[in-house]
């Protein structure tokens, strides 16, 4: 365990934490709201300055493994959610500092699940911190860091990439990971730019405009009013569905579009299924609301589903009352989630792909032992450590569901409630079913429970393995 | 596709099923039951004779290869189920013909779940038909037809028997296959004498004596009273708990108990996670049970314990009334199920234990990549290809699931209901939660859902591949 190496990396991540929070400092002196104001510039000072004073460690950043990756990483997100919290207790906003944790994690991980009742009573600063974590936590953190810092070489970076990056393989868009971290970085301010510009034509006030993009393009789900999505013009929902769909939809194509490549975009499998599964779902949604004389409109349909899929979490009606079967469609999206390499979260698109292909392979074999089948995926075959990879994730994924399944289990809620509580947190989506739907919030729950899902946010971000490393006593010996 | 071959093993199966009906026709011959009596009678004859003219094929036996038995088995299963159905339409009992299927498909896949809102309607031939069906399903009738076959060989047996026997590895008790068909055999039988002996000192009515051995050693849950198992004196409760616990146990267990290895008895550690999780099961089921002021006896709540994780299905109690921590540890129960290698249904105890192993040995390999660690079970290193296969079982169970559930949301239930339905039926349990709890019956779904569920309960028993292969083309194509 290269201890002092990880603290160097947390120390950038203080830095930078700290750095953000100067934005909150600001909205805060802007609507005269010097306590948050006061909160927030507190910790900045606080913890920039012990971030910058771990950097000053000159540790040697090249021997990073596999597993420091995997450590840091797990370690720089509970710390940075730590931190994150704190300004919400220091200003009395959210008194107790668990439910603050929970809002820190719940944004950093881009879940977007609530412990208040009225988001409309805090601050404009707190509103746009909760926000803006979403978009700092939508790509990484360490991402970002990765795309200022020179000194990095390329294996330890990568190690540190892998242990962030959401999906079955890490892509790297250009041999060089500075500068695909850049790349992506690049698409993803463009994309968000993009979005506040469309939501400023469609006459979004300023602030709730800042705050539904950071929430959208991180795929986050924190929205500044009580009534979530509902409220606005069709015109904003519209705009708002699209750049959901947009940030769950895997980078790599933009990278693609930007070069030209047009073959290679259109031979992104995992983003066919994707779009294809949104198609079906809107498609079957309707149908069964018709059915129960429930439907309203195409767009309302869509724009849960894109919400849920994309894993943001944004409502605009109340699907926890809708039928069976639309509520069955959306707890399946829940546990799927959005593409690999995009914001979104969730056990992602191309596992699901992996799984039919070997399940298909599986009983071809059986049917026709002779023949020798590979498992392809655009185009290329996919090795076996990958597909291992996606089996072992299925696995440690139930496994984990359910342990925290039964320890929600002891609220005593209906069955619907505490599975969708799981799987709105485990896959970073926000709003569950049942009594944890969208026009509720989680703050009922038990100190036990609002932990289990506090890990279970930070296990679905950072895709399991990283946060359970943490409890594997080897982590912490001599590698 | 060795067509021929596989006709003539659908000649012995349908011969046997033929035999086995004799049985009901001498109990409908004894209560007086005519119609009942003849319509076994008919079905017997019309089907004996067909069998037998099959068996004169003569086919190349020793051509099976692993396709061939699964297609096979299949195959029989599918036709065993029909024919088993025909004498409850022939006679009125069930009119309709596709309750009569699912009931069958029910009874011999071990399930128990019904259609029949009152039990004590049937007449007695066709209430001894039902349970009886369990106990064939139980061990397998290709098991049991390759225990009297003397022509079979060893590679085309192992096929079938690979193909019809549970769990993750087929384990031959000793190296010839004949004589491990015969020694499960007559462990199986000495079990059910032996229950019967003990229900018979209960004083336990002879008929009901037969029904409920038949449906406990099959881990079946078909009885013949409306009220299940509650009705019975506490000593009778007993009896058929720990017979419901014998049977869920790996085989192989009895079979070094008898040849003295205590040994390599006590170091079967499926069977120790198996009576651990009955006990912890049963421990925080009677905690949760006292917290709620629902608790009556552990003997209550190890009867409905026993009868779920065995995958049985008989009930003392309407568990769909207890508080969700304890509705939760059934439905974890009922996806789990129980041993490798005995009648019980469900994913199997062992594969649980080599999910855990994976999982964690995963985790470790992260923290300490250099040290090679090999996933063991009873001190035996667990090849690849059993891991694979594991692996490769979750995924299909969990899409299988997925797509069950999908079709049984048509129905508008609520979600514990319809996940309990799919798991009740892919697990061989019966009973599910909800409006489809102890009490209650199956008969109220559409013909859809039936045979999504008849389904479900055909690839549950088979543990999946069998079934699935039936709709891959390339296995009507040679090999």
């Amino acid at each position: 365990m290269n201890l002092k190496s990880i603290l160097y990396v947390l120390g950038y991540v203080l830095a930078f934490t700290a750095a953000f929070m100067l934005l909150p400092v600001i909205v805060g002196l802007i609507y005269g709201e010097y306590l948050a104001a006061g909160s927030f510039l507190l910790c900045a000072v606080i913890f920039g300055g012990i971030g910058l004073a771990l950097t000053r460690l000159k540790a040697r950043f090249s021997v990073f493994t596999v597993r420091d990756g995997y450590v840091t990483v797990a370690l720089c997100w509970l710390v940075m959610s730590a931190v994150g919290a704190l300004p919400f207790t220091i200003s009395g906003e959210i008194p107790s500092f668990l439910n603050a944790f929970f809002e820190s994690v719940s944004g950093f991980t881009t879940t977007g699940a609530s412990i208040l009742s009225d988001v409309e009573a805090l601050s404009h600063s707190m509103l746009l911190w909760r926000s803006f974590s979403h978009w700092i936590g939508g790509m990484g953190i360490l991402v970002f860091i990765l795309t200022i810092l020179p000194t990095a070489s390329e294996g330890s970076s990568f190690s540190l990439m892998q242990a962030e990056s959401p999906g079955p393989v890490v892509s790297k868009l250009v041999p060089r990971l500075r500068l695909s971290a850049q790349s992506l970085y690049g698409i993803y301010l463009g994309l968000t730019v993009l979005e506040f510009i469309f939501l400023a034509i469609g006459k979004m006030p300023v602030f709730e405009n800042f705050c539904i993009t950071f929430g959208t393009m991180g795929t986050g789900g924190f929205a500044p009013l009580n009534s979530s999505m509902a409220s606005y013009s069709p015109y904003l929902q519209w705009v708002v569905i699209i750049f959901m769909l947009l940030a769950g939809t895997n980078f790599g194509l933009y990278f693609l579009l930007l070069c030209r490549e047009w073959r290679g975009a259109l031979k992104m499998e995992e983003v066919r299924w994707y779009y294809a599964i949104v198609a079906l779902a809107t498609l079957s949604i309707s149908l069964s609301l018709v059915a129960s004389g429930q439907f309203n409109s195409v767009r309302e349909v869509l724009f849960q589903v894109a919400s849920i899929i994309t894993t943001t979490g944004y409502a605009t009606t109340d699907f926890a009352l809708w039928p069976m079967l639309s509520r069955g469609i959306l707890i399946f999206l829940m546990l799927l989630g959005a593409c690999a390499g995009s914001t979104g979260g969730g056990s992602k698109v191309s596992r699901l792909v992996i799984y039919c292909k070997v399940a298909v392979r599986e009983v071809q074999t059986l049917a026709k032992p002779r023949a020798v089948r590979i498992v392809c995926m655009d185009g290329k075959k996919l090795e076996d450590p990958v597909i291992r990879g996606a089996l072992l994730y299925l696995v440690t994924y139930v496994l984990i569901f359910i342990i925290s399944l039964f320890l929600i289990f002891l609220e005593n809620l209906d069955f619907e409630t505490s599975f969708t509580a799981v799987a709105a947190t485990l896959n970073n989506i926000g709003p569950g079913l049942g009594a944890l739907g969208p026009t509720c919030n989680f703050s009922f729950l038990s100190p036990l429970s609002k932990l289990v899902l506090c890990f279970d946010m930070l296990a679905g971000r950072l895709e399991l393995f990283p946060i359970l490393i943490l409890f594997s006593r080897r982590a912490w010996g001599r590698s």
